[in-house]
């Protein structure tokens, strides 16, 4: 099996899959929520009360462009159009917060439909959000102001398949098992597998800089970006000529990443590969984390990596240990899972074992595998328990990874000291001169949930700021992590981003209070 | 011998190499030469003439920041920093042409003082064009307006080596020989190898986007840096906290390629790698071009890649093919060059074997290697002897590479009817999605060389935006190609690109003119 025999999966608004098929904890992690201190909290879902606030004029201006039958201006489908899948997204649903609720959603369907929409809105006073996937969780969707979403699914063609150059050109609003299952009909493959995968779609891997699980073999979204379309309100910008140019900066550089602050995109050329006739997963075990990291150092940076390469640390191994699959039952250290789309890479193997490595076998790879996609289904049983469960990422150079590490773990033990957390990690894409962190976070709620993780989040990124690291690796900045992302840049790289903003966006109308 | 082991040649304004030490016209190509209708010009050099521009509070300002012991206000001084090395600058160089002389040479020693020289320019009315090589040859050093030229050579330091992230931090004015003699120390290389290699630096390679022979092993120069330092007129900034992120837009991508406009780059942060034990050089005959272009695409795109990988057309063969020591004497076909750093991989060969490749050997591999940087060194004698000859590339995607080669060179030898030209081409930088194209041109030089080679460039630009080419894949943009840039981003992108200008270097005195 791979990717794209994956259903797509209807993700529900304030919770990660469909709740008519709820994802069960498994009987180990309800017993390990007790050791925390977790109780089921008192009260249930709240409601949503209705907000609306689009004008006459505003309507006539949307339905003029996409028609009445693509605007939508009922409390439902503005409802799961409200806020991303962070926790504090879901508790926010949960409390029937609508301070994020959007006045309209709009659907367009070709990219002179989106043109048309950001080039009229300031005139009647709209902000607009693009929504292609609606999986941020970073405050991606909910801007400083009133708004209403532009939703891209109907943006769902693969437009042009160059099979010579090896390119492919997907609208915005494909969904990843969308893309897959597109270029699979040709033999090919884009090979981006973000948790997200079920959900987000190619204008958001785009917009957010994504980076999927086979990264190490693949690269990152933004590595597989070759051009792009971007409609702003001041026109369209056609960028990539070539895979690469020596004439200016690279603006496809500048686009992705823009998190829809500087227009929609709505179509982006994207390079592909041949569909892998096979592909092998599996397990190695290193005596402890310093080892383990030692060892996929060894592979970043000499080769030959293989297409998923990830280590977790203690604490992750140890949790994830708790399903008698994983690892035998348990035999300690720290578990790292390598695969390949293709071949087997007997070297690869060699350079593990020469760091210390033991092979694990296919079964910890297999449950990886069947396993990926699951963890954002947990959160939402999580939850429901009285957890509170939340990841948060960085990346750094191998130097810091040590001491970054540290810090962060530190930062969210003592932020979380009433409420003392399980703080699990896991490297999960690497560079020859770095990787990113992965941390998540498992604690009994407080009374106020939302606050004790604003907390903690914050304690974290100043540990971030502080030993080096990047605020995100692939989460991206929305308005969660915006104050941190200028710190990192510093206030005349803000001011540059703010100029390229108001040249494309003068009115301010794209996601206002998002990125800048 | 490694590139670390190549003496630091000593440029020479107006000429490439030290005139002390001239490089004659290998017997082949002066006969050839005889067949393109090629005579000796009738004048001769002609020396320039001062226009002194430097106001006494201007110098005032410089010494103020250097010392005086640091600014040159000589002639000689000056004359050696107008212009690069297009052909077009030659010429105007033996013409005595003095419309680019910079009115003082600075030389500060570290960025707070490149800093400094920003932030006050304005304040005494002058504009600044950056120096590190000073091996432009797209106009890169002649602004639109009086100035004075600020040469980084001063800053040549290793400053920090990272060995456990593989990355060393350079000062911008490091040359290229000297950062691999740095980095050869600890057991390292950088493995940028453009042609202007000799002359160029580290500031340079970043600012224009280099790219260099062993692309297809290392990567460009803008794939190398994972970090950069930029003192603008308005102040610092440092980008690159990590190998990748996704916090907002990769900001290193809009400072590579900036040539200048946004402020100097006065040191760079560089993925190094192992310096390499050993090498290999070895030549590949194909039937005709499109044979070997399936081969490198192949190579390209499923790999393994060698390190350096390089196809010559027909006629660069042919050309090539005058030297006894190439190809065996001559079979006719095209030649492509493979190199690898470290072992040979014969898995790289099997492929050129299956794709109809048949191997040459290493003599013309060692014929490439030996005389990899001699081709700029022979434009003088040629333009000596009453040719022009002159190169041009671009890039584009797979598909588009035929149809691009062939309408450059019928534009070019449309445009020189009136002296028929020898247009040679090669492939030397190739990615999966596509692939750079090197025009080289020699014909009989006109009455008024600067103006035929104008046209024949207008002619060639032109072709490129047809086809579907960027207008330069490692040369840059400068002052020669910002028309056809401009056509190529879109006025939208060219606004934001000036609105980033306009906050960095609010007065404009940073290169005005070059790039936007």
């Amino acid at each position: 099996m791979t990717e794209s025999d994956l259903p797509v999966v209807q993700l529900t608004p304030g919770r990660w899959g469909d709740p008519a098929h709820p994802v069960d904890l498994p009987a180990a992690a309800v017993d390990a929520l007790k050791h925390l201190g977790v109780r089921r909290p008192a009260g249930g879902t709240v409601d949503p009360v209705d907000r609306p606030g689009l004008a006459a004029d505003q309507l006539a201006f949307l339905t003029g462009i996409v028609g009445a039958e693509h605007v939508s201006t009922d409390l439902d489908s503005r409802w799961a159009h409200t806020r991303g899948y962070s926790t504090t997204d879901l508790l926010r649903h949960r409390a029937g917060d609508t301070s994020d609720l959007p006045d309209a959603v709009v659907y367009p369907a070709t990219h002179d439909e989106v043109a048309a929409l950001l080039a009229g809105s300031a005139s009647v006073g709209l902000a607009v959000v693009p929504y292609s996937g609606g999986t941020s969780v970073v405050g991606g969707l909910a801007p400083s102001r009133r708004f209403v979403t532009v939703d891209l699914r109907r943006l769902d063609q693969l437009v042009e398949l160059d099979e010579v150059s090896r390119t492919a050109t997907l609208q915005a609003g494909v969904r990843g098992p969308a893309a897959e299952a597109l270029l699979a009909e040709h033999g090919y493959t884009l090979g981006h597998f973000p948790q997200s995968y079920e959900g987000a779609s190619i204008g958001g891997y785009a917009a957010a800089r994504s980076s999927g699980q086979s990264s190490a073999g693949y690269g990152r979204f933004d590595q597989m970006v070759v051009g792009l379309t971007l409609a702003t309100p001041r026109g369209t910008i056609e960028v990539g000529r070539a895979p690469m140019s020596a004439a200016g900066p690279d603006l496809r550089q500048l686009v992705l990443g823009s998190e829809g602050a500087f227009g929609i995109i709505t179509s982006v050329v994207v390079r592909i590969r041949p569909r892998p006739t096979e592909r092998h997963f599996e397990g190695w075990r290193f005596e402890n984390f310093d080892v383990g990291l030692a060892a996929v150092r060894r592979l970043a940076q000499d080769g030959p990596l293989p297409t998923v390469l990830r280590l977790s640390d203690e604490v992750e191994t140890a949790v994830n240990l708790a399903d008698p699959d994983v690892l035998g039952g348990g035999s300690g250290g720290v578990l790292a899972i390598i695969g390949f789309d293709g071949p087997y890479n007997q070297a690869t193997a060699d350079v593990l074992t020469a760091a210390g490595g033991e092979n694990a076998g296919e079964g910890p790879g297999e449950t990886w595998r069947v396993g990926r996609y699951r963890a954002p289904y947990l959160r939402d049983p999580l939850l429901d328990e009285g957890a509170l469960v939340e990841t948060l990422e960085t990346a750094a150079f191998w130097s810091r990874i040590p001491a970054l590490k540290a810090a962060v773990t530190e930062a969210l033990v003592a932020a979380l000291s009433e409420t003392p957390p399980l703080v699990l990690c896991h490297i999960s894409h690497v560079y020859e001169t770095g990787a990113s962190l992965y941390f998540t976070v498992i604690c009994a709620q407080s009374d106020d949930p939302v606050a004790q993780w604003r907390t903690a989040k914050q304690a974290a990124n100043k540990a971030i700021a502080d030993t080096g690291g990047t605020i995100s690796h692939h989460h991206g900045v929305g308005t969660d992590h915006r104050e941190a992302y200028h710190a990192e840049i510093g206030p005349l790289a803000v001011e540059a981003l703010q100029a390229v903003k108001h040249t494309l966006d003068p009115d301010g109308v794209m996601n206002p209070g998002i990125l800048i």
